[in-house]
Order: structure tokens, then C-alpha cells, then sequence
């Protein structure tokens, strides 16, 4: 069975065929069966299939590939919302408007999501998360209509693989993975030395997909494309402001 | 498939039985070809199977049953240590000191977890989240020997199910599960009456272990025990300073 999980990867390519709204609420259905924080369930998830809703909430996304190709985009949320209602409605006093709180809803959302996912891709389906959901909380609850005490985490871009999807340069990236003792540690973390990430790092940099994309880049090393291209400083600063500034509009700051 | 996902539980009474740990190794690395930020896999993990190290980290997890009786404990880390390190070490420039950074390497860590533990329960292990991770990151650090960028933000309590586990009280609380439409929405948050509260609610109240659980805590209703008992105000309060000061010290915020 975990030669599955080392030969699974995500999905970009999607077929135009749409999926049964049934069948994906069905899923998700299934996922809620991982744990949750104390069985609080403290996540929710919108399912985007309208086509106008869907090119509404694309600009959060700066409509990627993987979001423009996916016939259903789903927004796994970290949601103290329906709980502090719960508390309301029953005399209790809720103390969530705090950052813990963020914290365990978040990891009750990414659980939900990465369950999700494993359970799609072993129907058959295709799978791809939007790491760019942080980036924009404000515009995506706006577009979806989150009240306080939710926010937006992770998205998953979902649909039916293109057949060539199996062997587009997906499959490639996806083997694309540090040594194991790069990030297992056996009682203690051990940090390195320039020598060890040079060593551990030495794979990758390599890799002719790797070697390809510094070229392509016009960088002289591979970490420099991150640094400068994919991820760099300002727009970290300026999106972490945006989601800190988020999250003290929906009470968790 | 999805049927195995509906009916799988968490597990906190392990048999003694130790766990290999090239076996868990060997899980985690099947577990790494789960999707990461930008291929950078920011994360860590710490497996603690050593008697003495196993009893100096349980202060921070409350010597919770689960954490005890659990033959290896596995920290799963969000980690931007390795990679700020490769980056110093390639002529790049990381600006990786920032909340957003943070939250990558958090949804990286989650998901490897979540993936962890779906593969070790197929292979028949038992797991059990320690959510108790992020109340106390700055003891955990101290045990664990964690640098900077490195903060705990789940932990997995692992061992062999005890055979009688498999129909432990668990089992029945695997169960608790909201309807769909709770935390389900077609394009659009749709937020909540306190009817529509009540009824989403209401079966989760009226099963018998929840009737229980309200009387042996001395409370009047089901979320009263959530609020005061579990998760109240102060605790939430004080672990959320304690957390955002962790964030501080690693470099985060």
C-alpha cells in the first residue's frame, strides 16, 4: 500500500468533464472521519463549481493553471464560526477570539483537506492545493461570504486527469524529494552544517529539470530561483501583513 | 475504498510492543511524496522512542494517556531552518522571517502528518494527534534540541493497537461527526440561524456519552464542557501568548 503513496502526485492537467457535486460532498463526507481537535470538526469547506463564482474568486488565485483547467475549486476553511454560535446558543461563553484557537482550527482544516485529497485520488480523481489561498483571505471571503472566525487555509483545485496527465512533468516533480535524513531526526534535532545542506541539497540541484530552470530563470543557483523568483522577501512580507491583518478582522488576533 | 476512511479511529491504548524504527522511517518517507509548498518540503520531525527523552518531553504534552502509553512519538515540525540554511549557503538571500513563511512550512508539516498517519494505520499501527503541540512549543524546543524557523506543530502518539482498542470507546467516538451541511456550502458561506444551530447540533447532544460527559463535568449543556471544562478562555488566553512569543523567538513574527 505505501507504494501507492510514493507513486501518487498532483494534478494540473484536468479533463473538461465535470464532477458530480454528490460525489464531492460525498468524499468529504468520508475525510471528516480523520481526527479533529477535541471532535470539535472546527473547519468548513465551499465548493466552487458556477462558472461565474469560479472566474469571481480566480484573481485570488491569480488564476494559476490548476485553477483555470479545474472544473471545482474546494476552500478548506479554519472555522471557529459555527462552534461559537453553538456556545451562544447553549449558555456557554466562548474564548476563541485568540490565536491557539486559529492554530487548532487550522490543523483541523488541513487535516480534513490532505484526507480529502487521499481519498479523491484513490477514486480516480485529480487533485492540485493552491498554495496562494494565504495570499488572499480578503478577497476569497469576500467572494464567498465568510463571516467572522473564518479563514481560508488551503484550496484544493479538483477534477478528472487528463489521461497525458500521467505522464506530464508532474510525475517528475513529484519524486523531486530531499533524503530522508535531510528532515527525520532520531531523538534530537541535529542542524547542519554548510557541508551537510550541500550534500543533502546535492540531488536536487542536480536534477536536469532543476539545472533547467535556474537557465530558464537566469539565475546562478537553484535556491536563488526561490529567493528571487518564486518566493521572494517583499511579497512574504507583503502577504504576511494581508493575512495578519485578516486574521484580526475575523477575531483570531 | 472511501468505507475503510469512514470507519477508521484514532487509537491511545497501544500494546507494549516496540515499533521499529527503520519502520518508521520507511512510513515517513512514503508519507514525504504527499504535494509540499513549492516542492521545498518545509519540515521536520522528530521521533522520540528513548526511554529517558520520551519521559523529559511528556511534561510538555501534559503526560496525556495517549502520549504515555505510546511506544514513539513523532513531532512534526513546521521547518524553514534547512531550507534559509541552503539558501545562505547557494548566494541567496532568504526572506523566510515573516508569518506567511511560517504558514507554508505549517501546512507542509500537517500534511505530511495527516499522510503519516493514513499509511501507518493502513499498515495496521495506531495513532492519536497530541494537539497539545502547540501549548507548549518553547518546552518541546528545549527537549528537542530545536534552531530557529523550527516550531512543533503536531504530534502523533504511534504503537500497535492494543487488540480490545478495536473496540474501545474510541470507536463510538470516531462517530460524533456533524451532518454534511454543517460545515459543507455550495458556492457560499451560508452563516447560521440559532435554529439552524440547534438542529445541526442536536444529535451530537442527545447521544448518550455526551449526556454523560455533560453530567460527570456538573454542567448544563454540551458546549458549557467545551468552554469551561476543555478548552476555556484563560487556557486558550495564556497558550496563545506562549505561542506568538515561540513565533517571536524563531525568527516567525
Amino acid at each position: 500500500m505505501d507504494t501507492y503513496f510514493r507513486t501518487r502526485k498532483s494534478i494540473r492537467n484536468f479533463s473538461t468533464k465535470n464532477i458530480d457535486n454528490n460525489l464531492i460532498k460525498y468524499l468529504i463526507e468520508a475525510a471528516s472521519y480523520a481526527p479533529t481537535t477535541g471532535g470539535m470538526q472546527l473547519y468548513s469547506v465551499i465548493i466552487t463549481t458556477d462558472k461565474t463564482k469560479k472566474e469571481e474568486l480566480g484573481a485570488s488565485h491569480f488564476n494559476q493553471p490548476a485553477y483555470v483547467n479545474a472544473p471545482a475549486i474546494l476552500t478548506f476553511c479554519a472555522d471557529f464560526n459555527r462552534f461559537v454560535k453553538w456556545c451562544v446558543a447553549s449558555s456557554a461563553q466562548p474564548g476563541y477570539d485568540n490565536i491557539q484557537s486559529f492554530v487548532a482550527a487550522a490543523l483541523d482544516a488541513v487535516i480534513l483537506a490532505q484526507q480529502f485529497c487521499t481519498i479523491a485520488e484513490m477514486q480516480g480523481l485529480g487533485t492540485c492545493y493552491l498554495g496562494t489561498t494565504t495570499y488572499n483571505p480578503d478577497s476569497i471571503a469576500k467572494v464567498l461570504n465568510l463571516p467572522d472566525y473564518v479563514v481560508p487555509v488551503i484550496s484544493v483545485a479538483l477534477g478528472y486527469p487528463q489521461p497525458e496527465a500521467t505522464v506530464d512533468s508532474n510525475a517528475e516533480e513529484c519524486k523531486d524529494r530531499l533524503p530522508i535524513n535531510a528532515y527525520v531526526f532520531d531523538e534530537s534535532y541535529n542542524d547542519f552544517s554548510t557541508n551537510d545542506i550541500k550534500r543533502l541539497y546535492a540531488q536536487k540541484e542536480q536534477r536536469e529539470d532543476n539545472i533547467n530552470f535556474v537557465k530558464e530563470n537566469n539565475k546562478e543557483t537553484l535556491a536563488q530561483v526561490f529567493t528571487d523568483v518564486r518566493y521572494p522577501k517583499s511579497n512574504n512580507e507583503f502577504f504576511s501583513k494581508k493575512f495578519i491583518d485578516y486574521l484580526r478582522s475575523k477575531k483570531f488576533l
